[in-house]
């Protein structure tokens, strides 16, 4: 293993009913006044925003609200989130939602102490050290950011999407209801599957060798999300895979399975090029270019493929070349996203081959490569984005 | 999934030389005293305790020593260090150790700002809502301890032993260098194999229904620590193998493996009678104990038994009743722990069976039954200990 830290503080209050904790779990902390974040209708249509703020209203919380969180979230409104709380002085900033709701709090957050424009943590990588606390109540379990300290945000001005992060923006707790995430549409819980496969693909094709616990954990994860996925879309108030669900978009996200080695991120570093640009939906660029870059990079480390095949998928070897079985591999995880009803290929969501070579570029802005797995430059980008038309 | 709390605030250092970050990490998180825990002679004839005591004390930090822990720690010990503490107002109690320095540790931590005795939290179950914090540097990966917020200890009065636990007990760092375990006996680092093993057991089989995720994960663990234990015990200077037993043991026992279900625990129950009564080595105990408890149980649910067989030892339910993929996957599992050099039968290590029906009232003092998957009575437990003669 190579050396790592590892430390989630955030308490997760997972199950019935939690959501409606939040008030007591707020006093409890100490704090007075909170922000509380969300875009959409959901919440208002459900009538889960006043369960919510009622509960907080209810331990006696000062509470003033942020609507307007767009997915692939703008670094604008977090410039109108940090004036607010330092005007109104919050001293808790509350999510309710997923990862576009969840990254804007957090990169309120850490703007609110901060003197300088808190788009400097995104553009230079600097760790966040001081930050607001964070609380989340998760609706959309895909994104993991309940459970990390990252976050992605645009800068609408060049398109820029970027991450930002450091320990100051774990989230303090997390309220995790499945129940909440019952009438999601069809589509964002099978977004939310996509993600938080690609997940944990992004750590498991590692060239560190002598790994093995994390590995089977992972392929346990692959050959559950497997099963579980088409049980749930058919079936999507069942409480037990809601639950199973939630709690494995939690962990594909904090290293519960990516500790100890060199991960990828090549993945997520060309689709965020396409949702910077084209404001694509980040599950259907993470689905299109994790099958292109397994196609590019698999002849790499046949072995860990046809290991990928065996376990998540049950693939047998006995009369396949290790090619065969790879490829099997790989076609069974594009068959996968096909049955989440995600796009695999970059023209089903009518984009052409006009920027890749700008994609490429801008992936590439303050670094030589992309991916550790395999180390990716221009050329090799511009090609995946070729076999990902 | 059942409701969960899940929150283990603990920072792992993880990897080479970690242990010589324990001044700065102590000094860092502002404490001035150190109480420094720990048994046996290993390290002293290593050196390591002149290395971590330099380290402390180039940090400004000043270090007093409570030597003396034993297998199976005893509360005569943990009174001495509360005393200790106590007179020379230390601000961190500091385990270098395995499980036994560990929990002796916590003991010690959850006494010194208590006003009664401390057993009472052991006798009662009265959750440790108040402690000195907690460090650890790890040398024995086994017991899971740097990970949780439990602390077993045995009272020489009436050789009971019982744990206590609370959210105060978690450890804020452990350090764990796999270095530290190159020259664990080979008897040690077989019993930490067998025990972590046991600690992901007592989660695995459980009557929750829907579970997909955390088994999946678990029976990864099982075919890794079954794939592993042969090679690390044939190479022990193996630092791959070395890290991942470090790690495995932490995972086990910190409900990364076990959130969500209803968990068992009647071989720990029952194991800790033999260890109580006996002074058996824990990890022992635990083998007779997880092997004749499996065959007491199994028909509850051979479903469970079928995929514990297929996941964690490949065996295949092809033409195999249910009862006998159930009876391999039992075998298999008696087999891993043979191969640790386990004993798997209590004459073996020259227990007979005149104490079963002491033992058997004791597991249950302040109980009606132990153990979930299948509720024992004394009747079972008997018949249990009967299994393991």
């Amino acid at each position: 293993m190579q050396d790592f830290n590892f430390c989630i503080p955030t308490n997760f209050i997972f199950g019935k009913d939690s959501h409606k904790k939040v008030g007591e779990t707020v006093s409890a902390l100490g704090y007075k006044k909170v922000i509380v974040n969300y875009g959409g209708t959901f919440l208002q249509e459900t009538g889960l925003l006043g369960t919510i703020i009622a509960s907080l209203e209810a331990s006696g919380l000062a509470v003033i609200e942020l609507d307007g969180v767009l997915p692939n979230p703008r670094l604008s409104l977090v410039y109108k989130g940090i004036e607010l709380c330092r005007k109104e002085h919050v001293d808790l900033v509350l999510a309710i939602g997923g990862g576009s709701t969840i990254d804007t709090c957090k990169a309120i957050a850490a703007g609110v102490p901060y003197s300088g424009d808190v788009w400097d943590y995104y553009r230079t990588g600097a760790p966040v050290l001081k930050a607001l606390p964070i609380g989340v109540i998760l609706t959309i379990p895909a994104s993991g950011s309940e459970s990390g300290c990252g976050s992605m945000i645009t800068n609408e001005n060049g398109w820029l999407k970027r991450g930002a992060g450091g320990p100051a923006l774990y989230p303090t707790f997390a309220i995790c209801n499945p129940e909440l995430t019952y009438t999601l549409p069809r589509v964002q819980t099978a977004c939310g599957m996509a993600d938080m496969y690609t997940h944990v693909c992004e750590r498991y094709f590692t060239n560190t060798p002598g790994t093995y616990i994390i590995d089977a954990m992972s392929e346990g994860f692959f050959r559950s999300l497997v099963e579980i996925a088409p049980k749930l879309l058919a079936d999507p108030h069942n409480y037990a895979l809601r639950s199973e669900v939630m709690w494995m978009g939690t962990i594909a996200h904090n290293d519960t399975l990516g500790v100890g080695r060199i991960q990828d991120w090549a993945t997520h570093d060309m689709g965020h090029e396409i949702s910077g640009i084209y404001d694509t939906t980040h599950a259907f660029s993470m689905a299109i270019m994790l099958i292109a870059w397994m196609k590019y990079v698999y002849r790499h480390d046949l072995d860990r493929f046809v290991r990928y095949g065996r376990y998540a998928f049950g693939i047998s070897a006995e009369g396949a070349s290790k090619e065969e079985v790879a490829l099997a591999a790989i076609d069974c995880t594009e068959a996968y996203m096909k049955r989440l009803g995600m796009p695999v290929r970059l023209h089903e969501i009518n984009i052409d081959d006009s920027r890749f070579e700008e994609m490429a570029e801008k992936a590439l802005i303050g670094k030589t490569h992309i991916g550790n797995f395999v180390e990716l430059k221009k050329d090799d980008i511009v090609k995946i984005y070729n076999i990902a038309k």
